[in-house]
């Protein structure tokens, strides 16, 4: 079954340009001079990612407040001009900030970037578009507040809303970014603007903290949809624990991963583990601690599991390589620790465990580490240190490093992939959290990646307490003729391949084209409520809806 | 600020007679004449709940299966006869199973009770709404699954999916109904059927187990609404943790409920209370134990506080009374155990934890149990036994005979409160996790239901880690003249009171009306939805939108 249209969609909304003159004339009056950018080079860059879709953007928005969101969708609903709202624009492997059409006056919602409310009794942050997760970092820091933020690996110029209106994760217990927020202030393409939750009833003090509120629970109408722009939300924070525990294991049999998925099943479910594990292959760790060794394969691509099998013994990691966090009083991390070891007994080669105090005296004495994890000795501490920053919410840069995996050039933490000619395309797809379905998983993704020239660089993710999430990096050079297409082709066999298999995606980029794969009843019950509401079908048209 | 209707709705939607007619003869031929019930008794007791709100209901229909649901939504569509569906009808407190206009058809759906699905493994179930509490209990104990269900204390004929839909909960880790759900197969009013999450992608395995699918997550559009008629829900189920231990406490100072929820909140929040604590008051305690002291009163009503207090003394019962569980390993529970003493310390009477063990000694020895609870021993096992049950998700029958309180007949467990004439409203409204707003909340509802002649009869649940619902029971005689009315006041007045004091209602009932509170903007875009999907509005017609 192949739901995924062969090709990706170029969606065109260009307006006639009369139109859209009259609109941009418009949107100068109504958001001021500075805030309507149709300079050259900043529309180039705002069609730019990581992969080969290109779109025409005409004009960048940059509205301040909600009123002038409001402002700007009422302009373009009246005109018929399409818009793509961005917070961060930086949903790197999904297609960054790049619009879901070309056409499309890109909403950089950038400047609106207030933490309009804190409570540190209660836990939560609420929040604009433009705040990002460096930006939330600075202000707990600056308070000495006793509470963590949950961060995703991609950077941290991203945008908290963005994110989780993606539904994306992270890495610490509130990783299901949508899962912890409340209180959605919208405005609609329209330009009307609507509360969710109990932030709809004036004075409501449960407003920020209840996610429901009383009737229809809307706040998923505007996750992964183009039904919305979301202007404010309530981001719930996690009280810091008396004491975290990182560990780490590695396994280096091939067909490890299955009994330890099994293992670990019983613990994710009953609460032992409150956050996400993550179970890199070799070729992810690789890709984590170096670019591609050219050398040993004299140039050739893709490093085959042969070669990879070398460097894993040189570099000492294994075949599987898992982390996560425990996380509680002294009392309760130790018996998390003892339920874990248990599990992890006889299908790990080793498990290591990292705190505070010890990552300290790592730092100060780099050779001891070797102990610790076992693994490359100059590169472990630059790897562990933003992984386990992670693990407490922290954001990091490091990680879109591997995003140079193919590139001639170092990668760097504070490059910017997608004007560096880096390419990189994810594969986010689900399956029950079972050792066979793990299994069938990685034998398609190698099978198929490798057919098409790229590494399996894959994560696999105990995401939720039943489901796990393989994503995986298509990773590139796209300077070298042919590989954009390969990548992209690459990514349709995978997602083609892993859906007919019964493994659906989490979230899918601009590469897969606007439709939600599935039966009638659903899309036409969206679509429905999408013409209703956006009648010319200006937000964002494509983006998961037409 | 009141945004509920003065006088109750009194929502008519007779159709003319011919054409209900014709739909009825319909009907007959979709469904067969044994699922149409047009019998005097079965339509009177159909209309009839706790309060004063009486519809009439010209026929009941049955369907067996998702495809009569369709057929018999395209006659009522087409028709322009509007339906009422219901699971169970054991809504006790919001309105039973009566629908929310009068002139509706009523769906039973008792006769889909299949459980079609279940994984040990992954611990869920798929079940048909006309499954109940009781039924997936058996099922379960059947297969000696390790699973555990959870369970309201409403009727253990309750249905599961119906309380999910109401967004109803329980008392174990699994408390939150919605939250542990997905899968949803709905039909439309025009007779459509829709598939939610990944159900709606042909043979994805994430189906049962993953709740936000892939595109928007719509699942909420159909909870405390009347946009759908869900026929079929996974329910995820908890595994049985190694061991349980429940606590009880009691607090015999008036402003002791501001300290208890300010030092419960922390172990809320950092989830070492892993479940909703539950803390009633002496008047809810004392409603459990027994029926209206007439003796002591003289025959009238209120019992007033300083009555109250004279029975808490001789039977041995707080002011505040609590009560929840702890669920782990030994260890873990042994570790959550001492953080909650610690933070109980100084703020409460005593507290107790009882476990299987202990249970089994005290049911076997009844007179040692004065040491356990501190409560009057011929009362206390036949009061603790069932919320013990509660605690670890078994359904109980014992806490309706709480709505025979004002009765002058006895109430028994079996009993039927919507025709034995008991009086019963419940009144259900949030605040945060914060003792000043606890303390508001009880001042305002003793306040006014003293006035209108209610005892304030309160069960304080820390329903989410943030948030807190204080439920109120009006309880009272039917049969008495003006109570209908009183109760019907006292409830409209407590909900103004408290809406105006910032605390909405988490669920409504149909004594409510169709309005949920608020500003327009979320009302315009689900009313929207509602005439598109529904223009006709056949589906249950002011059930939280018009």
């Amino acid at each position: 079954m192949s739901t995924i249209p062969s090709q990706p969609i170029t969606q065109t909304r260009e307006s006639t340009p009369g139109i859209l003159d009259r609109a941009i004339a418009e949107w100068r009056t109504a958001l001021g001079q500075d805030a309507v950018d149709t300079s050259e080079p900043a529309l180039t860059r705002a069609g730019t990612c990581t992969f080969a879709i290109r779109r025409t953007v005409p004009v960048i928005l940059r509205p301040s407040t909600r009123a002038q969101v409001q402002h700007l969708m009422r302009i373009a609903s009246h005109y018929g001009v399409p818009v793509y709202p961005i917070g961060g624009g930086k949903n790197w492997g999904y297609g960054s900030g790049v619009p879901s059409a070309s056409g499309c006056a890109l909403i950089d919602l950038s400047r609106m970037n207030q933490i309009v409310e804190f409570d540190e009794e209660l836990a939560y942050v609420t929040v604009e578009p433009g705040v990002t997760q460096r930006q939330l970092m600075d202000f707990l820091a600056a308070r000495q507040s006793n509470l963590w933020m949950d961060s995703t690996g991609a950077s941290p110029e991203c945008s908290l809303i963005g994110n989780t209106l993606e539904r994306g994760f992270g890495h610490t217990p509130y990783s299901d970014h949508f899962g912890h927020c409340a209180n959605l202030e919208v405005v609609l393409p329209s330009g009307e603007c609507l509360q969710t939750g109990f932030g709809r009833i004036p004075g409501a003090s449960t407003a920020p903290v209840y996610k429901y509120g009383v009737g229809p629970y809307i706040d998923g109408l505007f996750t992964q949809s183009n039904l919305g722009i979301v202007t404010r939300m309530t981001i719930w924070l996690m009280p810091a624990p008396e004491y975290m525990q990182a560990f780490f294991f590695r396994c280096d049999e091939e067909d490890g991963l299955s009994y330890l998925v099994d293992a670990l099943r019983p613990l994710r479910l009953d609460g032992t583990l409150k956050s996400a594990v993550h179970i890199g292959n070799g070729y992810k760790v690789l890709s984590g601690l170096r670019q591609y060794p050219w050398e040993l394969t004299g140039g050739k691509t893709p490093l085959m599991p042969e070669q990879l099998q070398q460097l894993s013994k040189s570099m000492n990691f294994g075949y599987w390589n898992g982390s996560g966090a425990l996380y509680g009083t002294r009392a309760q991390v130790a018996e998390a620790r003892r339920l874990l070891k248990k599990a992890l007994k006889g299908n790990v080669t080793r498990v290591q465990f990292l705190d505070d105090r010890l990552l300290r005296i790592a730092s100060r004495f780099a050779k001891p580490l070797g102990w610790l994890t076992g693994w490359d000795l100059s590169k472990t501490l630059e790897l562990v240190k933003p992984l386990y920053g992670l693990l407490k919410g922290e954001p990091t840069a490091e990680p879109i490093k591997s995003a140079f995996w193919r590139m001639r050039t170092p990668g760097k933490a504070d490059a910017d992939p997608d004007t560096e000619g880096c390419g990189l395309l994810w594969c986010s797809h689900t399956a029950p959290i079972r050792g066979e379905d793990a299994r069938i998983m990685m034998e398609i993704t190698e099978r198929v990646t490798l057919a098409h020239g790229f590494e399996p660089i894959v994560s696999i993710t105990l995401l939720t307490e039943r489901t796990l999430c393989s994503v995986v990096s298509i990773s590139y050079d796209r300077s070298i003729e042919g590989e954009d297409k390969r990548a992209l082709d690459c990514y349709r066999q995978l997602m083609d391949t892993l859906l007919a298999a019964g493994y659906p995606p989490y979230r899918l980029g601009t590469q897969a084209g606007f439709r939600v794969p599935g039966e009638e009843g659903f899309r036409n019950l969206l679509q429905t409520i999408k013409d209703r509401i956006d009648p010319k079908n200006v937000l964002a048209p494509g983006h998961y809806l037409r």
